[in-house]
């Protein structure tokens, strides 16, 4: 067989397999991402030892997850910031900082060194709203109080948590942290983003009407695609992580008039794509590393830290709302999901994380998406947990409500 | 600046490159597929020798190609072909054959072997109905019975087109051409393309209710993705063309009830990757192998007999409609466009062309891209060349319409 055909051959197989790993991740009522990784698992290295991951389908697999978090972007709007209220600005942050703290000090005590401790704990951090939301709107509750206060502090939560990754991306380059390489990185992370975030989306804005297309329907499609891979490059070019670009190019195209468009042309992109991202992801794994007593104590460990993180985190930011309240925003903001998976794939591509850390790091990620559903539903006491008619590629299951 | 970062600035600069040079042809007049080529040589050997086509980007291209081919597929409807009528038919075999017999007949005398010679022959037959259907369709003339001829025409082409290049693709792998191996390659290539658009339509006609998708939007995308790329696979594997397992693909989704919602949901996806193939193809031209004065009479001759072929073919085929009629629809399926380039890069590709005959095949399919449309609009005798309200990536400037 020659190169070409053995690479559309690859092509297929893993395309196929994540379909079909989907399909019986949703008939098993499991975010369909749980499939697609576990796909990915068979393929590779832990049993088949099948899907040989090399570049063509690295590079797919990095074009996935940057539009994927192009249309993570795409739903987080500046707009909604100024409306989520001091609750859900409290849950955003506290959020991030508690999952931070645990997953760092956590690693310290596994003798990592502060700058790989550091990318530990980012990993800790993300959010997936997708998976949440999807429950929430299964079960007809999208317009209660901890429903808007959970969603809205999802988009602050992605952004620290972007912000967040590139501080600690940057930081693997140095020997270790001293206080002036610190704050040069971090100038440099808040710069970046300060300045896509608040001048990108205001340059967005205003040329929104000059991305009307009376002569061509696809233009304002391509202008942000260019503009996604751009500042995907820049942010790479930077020492940061090139997904960061992708989540600030479309946190600036969703401040265009035609984000809703963008959000549908989208889809096509990211179900040809993110396949391969979760397939390269989960061949990556090795579950032989998962098979000590040691190994599982310390999966254990690290799923119960950062759920503790998200529910101390975010249900005592939401403590206002009283007990129930709090605990139902706790839980809904613990699912780690795609965006966790890839901060896992990150670093074992900078070679921070050894294939031990990475295989835990996607284990707790899913473990987390797998947990918090069914919880969430019972606490909210319903038994709805169809699929929804939404199933976007790459949000698990389903996407933020407009 | 490491590698990541490099491949992404690469995708970038080819990417923005595509647009303007399709923003600047536009402008001129031009076929949006000659800018993006011209943008490609700018960036390539020719000029600046900056777009290095490594491994990633030959990758993208070729799936640029591929989805480009499915989407051709997708405009191509077996029904159609019962209703071409008599004149469609002669017009479109007519238009296959001549052009065949002249491209192939002057590589020979240009002491190109037999098999080599075939492929050139292949070069010569493609049309890209979608240059022409643009100038049909700004000049409000698609109801006029030769643009009907074209249009019918243009489907038998496009068939009959990937039959031969799979043919002549197969071929290359002997050392020579005898009768029986040229009829087990006709019999694999008629098998395989029988199957799939015959077994195949029939398929996926019955199982269109099965592609409706209460619970997921984009099933019936990610099916057909998974198609397309498996009979490409399955093409590349018999020694054929991958674009042709593409394009059966396109054929047999084009007879599900989603075919619309196809190809729309397809157009995201082309705008993204097409690009990567004009400019790729654009890269590997160089311009010196135009430079001299036998070469530009070599084009000059190549580029008559691709006109001759058509004109002299599918004019006679359309004789039975009078002579005016029948020259427009000559005139009407000279534009090689995309499927040209598309054989052109194949043959660089599998070591068929040197470079010279490469840059020859693609300036002959672009000269005959821009040449066309005027003469169209001159024998139809309009003035309306305005830039159509639908341009589609890929298929140069104008998709056929429904």
């Amino acid at each position: 067989m020659d190169h070409g055909t053995e690479v559309l051959l690859g092509l297929f197989v893993m395309f196929v397999a994540a379909q079909v790993g989907a399909e019986i991740a949703q008939r098993l009522k499991l975010p369909s991402v749980v499939g697609k990784i576990a796909a990915g698992c068979v393929l590779g290295s832990s049993f088949l030892g099948w899907a040989q991951v090399t570049e063509p389908f690295e590079l797919l697999a990095e074009l996935g997850a940057v539009f994927l978090l192009f249309s993570v972007g795409l739903e987080t709007r500046l707009e909604e910031l100024k409306k989520v209220g001091r609750v859900s600005a409290l849950v955003g942050v506290a959020g991030v900082v508690l999952p931070f703290l645990l997953g760092a000090g956590w690693a310290v005590l596994s003798n990592y060194n502060t700058p790989k401790a550091a990318f530990v704990g980012a990993a800790f951090v993300a959010t997936s709203a997708g998976i949440t939301a999807r429950v929430l709107q299964g079960m007809g509750v999208l317009n209660r109080i901890e429903s808007r206060v959970i969603l809205g502090a999802a988009v602050i939560d992605d952004i620290l948590a972007m912000l967040l990754l590139g501080v600690v991306t940057a930081l693997q380059g140095g020997e270790g942290i001293n206080l002036s390489s610190l704050l040069v990185v971090l100038l440099q992370a808040v710069g970046f983003v300060a300045l896509i975030a608040l001048v990108g989306t205001k340059v967005m804005r205003r040329s929104s009407p000059l991305l009307e297309a009376p002569i061509n329907p696809l233009s304002p499609l391509s202008i942000s695609l260019a503009v996604c891979i751009g500042l995907a490059a820049a942010a790479s070019y930077l020492g940061l992580a090139a997904i960061i670009g992708a989540f600030l190019a479309g946190m600036a195209a969703a401040e265009t008039r035609q984000r809703h468009t963008l959000e549908k042309q989208l889809q096509p992109i990211t179900a040809l794509l993110v396949p391969f991202f979760f397939v390269v992801t989960g061949a990556k794994i090795n579950l032989g590393d998962l098979g000590s007593a040691s190994a599982l104590s310390a999966l254990l460990v690290v799923t119960l830290l950062a759920i503790a993180g998200k529910v101390l985190g975010c249900g005592g930011g939401a403590a206002s709302l009283g007990r129930k309240s709090a605990l139902i925003v706790g839980v809904g903001m613990v699912p780690r999901g795609e965006v966790g998976i890839i901060v896992a794939s990150l670093g074992l591509q900078a070679g921070v994380f050894s294939g031990n850390m990475y295989t835990l790091i996607i284990a707790m990620s899913l473990l987390t998406s797998v947990i918090a559903p069914p919880v969430l539903s019972a606490l909210l006491g319903g038994k709805n947990l169809e699929p929804s008619p939404l199933r976007v590629e790459g949000l698990g299951d389903g996407k933020s409500p407009p």
